[in-house]
């Protein structure tokens, strides 16, 4: 006997007949001799409903008001779920964000979790009734309803698996598992088996978007094993599990890319202390968080006339953004252009970022080098690269996107089963 | 300066226009020096879209899940609102039912109000904001979501009012105040500007819907002055109050109608101690409450040649039950059918119950006997009667509603302005 976190994503719950499957998975799970908890996102659509009501009555909506709207999804969802599994002849009980109590920040709308009170959770698992929770929600130290963003549902049944010491944290989604690279892009893209918390992270940070990157983090804190599948089939997915000795024998385990990014390129900065923390200090104020920066000195710009390290030396600032920020960091960059000395101001939406992750680029030189060839090999110009320690991305024109990921997919061997396959 | 209710129902608050229109309601009257409560329901047609998604998972749905279910509607609503109200440049915030906390008993989908915690309403009117409550729901000892039962907002505003004292409770309606009788029914039907409790809950019980009944038993019994009018435009509407001497006068107050309920007749049952309490016991064991209950020994019935009195002595038991009730009345009447010795059962559902109410008539002899005359002057055969201190309730054919309904309305002189009109 185990105790297991099944947690379904809106498209599992997207229907009266869907949940009504996700209610007879849960009994047969439990049928099978485990405690079950089972974590309900809103039915698809619902929370861009119930936030486009917010937008119809308010251009920017109170966030403490938004996360009391936004969490009735999720409510909705576990009464429904609880009514379903009692209709199968089971016993359900559905617990929102403050009766489980999900005691959380109060970030509203992005919120983080402190504590989970596991007692409640035992105590309805040990009279034999699946706990039906209300994902995506939490209760800060006021009462008030917090939500925890967007893909929120997997942290909270993270953070419930933790809490109660679960065995495994299911995460059932629409795709049977966590992929190579985005199989709509490139054909031979296959499903991983096992995956650490480390490369999921990066993947999910990368653009991979089949689980909230915040609820990899809490995986990994407190060695949940998690496991992405399908809810539509009982097949095998993919396991996010610590470090194993079997997995550093790959060295690129997966190819990701970001269309969400935008790039910005400050021309002719002054090159003086003080004017890039400037420019970064005032994207940091107005909450704008920005992905990779580079600074270097113009070449080809007509700036590049000054002399580099002499009062008038100027500088190139480029960073990229989420394309949603563009709009606030434009109205930003205009109104410091003028005192970071700035001759110019570039944006360029038409990016993508590709990257590929691996924990085995600790142990392997010349990942990044055989990365830059393959896209060379391609004709495809890189405008920018950031590294860390198990990933590489480059910035690239977006119209290059699916040739290279294709070619870095296939280049790094991923088309072909690993030795774990 | 005054504390004011101010409760919207679900018409009020049934577009993103009108959830705005009642944030500028509620502003206005801040604006005038009072602090402002506002209660709010689900947007028309919101409960019933969630119950239907709860009878489409399950036949008889948990009630507990019910409750979590439907207050989502409220929320939706509370949140919107506070919302709108920061829009317009004012201070708002959303309170549920477990944050203000309504503390209710635990039956579920009809829960009553046992406390309610005024600290948190008073803090955040202190501090010059509007607090928008969430209607219909509370919360049980336990934490588990309850909800009123249908019109459960009008209770939830008087009780805050009664809570915090408040000068008056305004119920906002698509119906300009409480009438003398139906004005769909009957043209020469008026507004009554002031209505006793025991009258306007008389006229509650007999099928008038503007006001939930349990809600005029909150203000009667705390005094709470009730306001009731339309939230589309500033006229006055009816005011519901303790008794005044002015509202003696009047016999007859206003004419009620409620085509709600089924008459079941058990025709020849065995007149002996036990039999009544059997059936009637059987009915209160499965929750089904009994309106009126007529005993009389058979006239024009062939079961009549058996001696009233003697050891074969028999008579016809004739009740009524809503509609609602009667699939589940039927499966029990076929049930006790034998056990009572009755040779026949009968059901009609095409009656009506039309009723007179009137403070007046404790003072006034003879009411009752005009209400059968009005009735008789128009052919219309009474099949039962019932009386209280205050009303007269006739059981006619269905048929007849809107004759007897005119006949009465005019017969006791409501189409001539009041005393007070």
């Amino acid at each position: 006997m185990a105790l297991i976190v099944q947690k379904f994503g809106g498209t599992s719950v997207g229907t009266v007949d869907r949940i009504k499957n996700v209610a007879a998975r849960a009994l047969a799970t439990q049928a099978a001799g485990n405690d079950v908890v089972v974590i309900v996102s809103a039915m698809a659509g619902e929370t861009n409903r119930l936030l486009k009501l917010a937008t119809d009555v308010a251009s920017i909506p109170d966030t403490r008001e938004i996360d009391a709207l936004a969490a009735t999804g999720e409510q909705v969802t576990a009464a429904l779920t609880a009514i379903a599994i009692k209709e199968l002849g089971g016993r359900g009980r559905s617990f929102l964000g403050h009766q489980l109590k999900v005691l959380t920040d109060s970030a509203f709308t992005r919120a983080r979790i402190k504590a989970i009170d596991a007692s409640r959770v035992m105590d309805t698992l040990a009279q034999g009734t699946i706990a039906v929770v209300a994902g995506f929600q939490g209760v800060d130290d006021h009462g008030n309803i917090t939500t925890l963003g967007r893909g929120g549902s997997d942290t909270s049944a993270v953070a419930v698996a933790a809490a109660i010491g679960a065995a495994a944290c299911e995460i059932y989604t629409d795709v049977d598992g966590v992929y190579t690279t985005d199989p709509n892009i490139c054909k031979t893209a296959r499903k991983i088996e096992r995956i650490s918390y480390e490369e999921m992270l990066e993947l999910a940070s990368l653009g991979a978007k089949v689980l909230q990157i915040r609820s990899v983090e809490v995986a990994m804190k407190y060695g949940v094993p998690v496991h992405v599948r399908s809810s539509f089939s009982d097949a095998p997915g993919t396991w996010v599990v610590g470090e194993e000795s079997s997995l550093e024998s790959v060295t690129v385990t997966g190819v990701a890319h970001d269309k969400g990014e935008a790039r910005v390129m400050l021309v002719g900065v002054n090159d003086r202390p003080g004017v890039v923390a400037r420019i970064f200090g005032a994207l940091a104020a107005e909450g704008i968080s920005v992905d990779m920066i580079i600074q270097n000195a113009p070449s080809d710009a007509p700036t590049s006339r000054v002399i580099v390290g002499g009062p008038e030396s100027r500088t190139d600032v480029t960073f990229t953004v989420t394309k949603a920020d563009l709009p606030r960091v434009k109205l930003l960059m205009e109104r410091i252009a003028d005192q970071v000395g700035a001759l110019g101001i570039r944006y360029d939406e038409d990016i993508v970022k590709v990257s590929i992750v691996g924990l085995g680029m600790r142990s392997h030189a010349g990942i990044a080098a055989r990365m830059f060839e393959i896209l060379a090999q391609e004709g495809i110009n890189i405008q920018a690269i950031s590294t860390s320690e198990i990933k590489v991305s480059c910035i690239i024109a977006q119209k290059y996107t699916e040739l290279a990921v294709r070619a870095l997919h296939d280049g790094f061997g991923l088309d072909k089963l690993g030795p774990e396959g």
